[in-house]
């Protein structure tokens, strides 16, 4: 009782887009694409594995290099060292202080990762279609979808970049733009919005975004949030490109393609939703680009 | 490393207001007011303890039952048996499955919570200042904070409503508007702006929403969220009103107040965030009502 039609009806949409996971139609096929290995992190943790689109056409430098720090195995043993709760969570090898569970990292590893160019937007390849949400942003000139994930764009100078919304992957940074090196983040609460084309952010979270919900958190009035008591920080267990997997162990993902019919629907349900359930008129012409995200399910290839 | 003005400068900003919590000054002191145990909630969970403040400015009808169940410990030993990640944790009584850890609830107790007088909106007592937020929002006509809660406003009919921003805690209803009865909500994703004045909210939590976060998942495609492994469903341990303890046990919390300079000075730092770190001309002058919240913080009185 008490939850009728009160979550919009994603799930009566996924079936008639979809019938069955397992013999989907030849329409169905059609709305949703496979997640390529080479661009799908599995980061593991205690309470679950978690998985990362990655999206090169916005930031291929950034992608190269966390393929590169994937390959060399980086990030295992290493922490969630600060989370802030409502903001992001942070991990990777903080220079400052203890980053794994028993010892500061060693400063010359690190140095064999410079500080990269940032790649805060970018002038996406012909091919790329911009599924426009249909609604005015409170912050960026146009709002909308590319290959599932969610972009602003600026007319003016043709520009594109990711979204700074709930489970948005990014590189940290320090003040300087060019210093993003091996720190990643996520952000696990209301979209951070003057983040957008300020840090670099190249992927999304496709499952597992629980799993990022209970990591330990720091104190946001402590050192910037940095858990002080190391052993409360979180392990990356692995941190993993699927592509670095034997084939059969790799998990396969799909994506609703942000160009489908079937998207359009879910847009349209979102902003008209239920009248069952929901009494006032008018609807929601104008939806927040980060309350609708490109639906995600498994596979069995 | 990586983290330097990353955070707004709300640390800062706290320190400036109130230099120490233990030994405020005048200025600081103008700046927060006390929350009070009469509408202090305290939801015990094994992750730690969630504080919630009531606003029965409102939604009176649904405070006052609040308080009566509270009274009569009707939520300790019930579980937190619906949470949809990145949309809402909903705890209670469910009638339709077991909803303590180990039996159904019985359904003569229901019977003498009946259902409710939704109170989507209200008129506010002539004393309540608000304070708009000092940009358009994408849904309500106006929004701003009265007494530290994130609200909508319409001029047309002067109601005011809590906007169900992460955090908003409220009651589930059946399809029909006056069909709430004991099962709560609390917003845990991207704000669903959908629900606004769809249902009735009636306080936040202003303490413990990573405890919140931490809670085990439904998931969304089977009986709507609904934890089918019962033995996966956290419980509420203990729920209780801060004024039903003795003086000695309850906790004190101030909020700061949202008609005060120092929160016109948070607002100016979101919009204009550290230029040492934020460096894309132009700030943010729009913001989102539900990205920034009235700051807490606890006290020894």
């Amino acid at each position: 009782m008490k939850r009728c039609l009160f979550l919009p009806l994603l799930a009566a949409l996924l079936v008639g887009a979809a019938s069955a996971a397992g013999a989907p139609s030849n329409t169905a096929r059609d709305a949703w694409r496979d997640v390529s290995p080479d661009n799908l992190v599995l980061i593991e943790t205690k309470y679950g594995t978690v998985a990362v689109e990655l999206a090169p056409d916005f930031a291929p430098g950034h992608v190269a290099r966390m393929r590169k720090l994937l390959h060399a195995h980086f990030y295992d043993g290493l922490t969630f060292y600060r989370v802030i709760d409502g903001f992001v969570a942070q991990g990777g090898a903080d220079q400052d202080t203890s980053a794994t569970a028993d010892a500061p990292v060693n400063p010359e590893i690190l140095k064999t990762w410079p500080p990269m160019k940032a790649e805060f937007d970018a002038t996406l390849p012909k091919g790329a279609v911009f599924t426009p949400l249909g609604n005015p942003d409170l912050v960026a000139p146009e709002v909308g979808y590319v290959n599932g994930f969610p972009v602003g764009r600026d007319p003016k100078d043709g520009k594109a970049w990711l979204i700074q919304c709930p489970g948005v992957f990014a590189f940290a940074r320090d003040n300087a733009d060019d210093t993003a090196t091996t720190e990643f983040y996520i952000v696990i609460g209301e979209a951070p919005r003057r983040l957008d084309r300020n840090l670099t952010a190249f992927g999304r979270v496709i499952a597992g975004m629980q799993y990022v919900q209970k990591l330990n958190r720091g104190n946001p009035d402590v050192d910037s949030g940095v858990i002080q008591d190391i052993a409360r920080r979180d392990p990356i267990i692995h941190m993993t490109l699927a592509s670095d997997l034997p084939e059969k162990d790799r998990p396969h993902y799909q994506v609703m393609r942000t160009d489908s019919a079937a998207f359009a629907e879910l847009l349209a349900s979102k902003r008209n939703p239920a009248p069952e359930f929901y009494h006032r008129p008018g609807g929601f012409p104008n939806l927040d680009i980060c309350g609708v995200s490109a639906p995600v399910r498994t596979v069995t290839p």
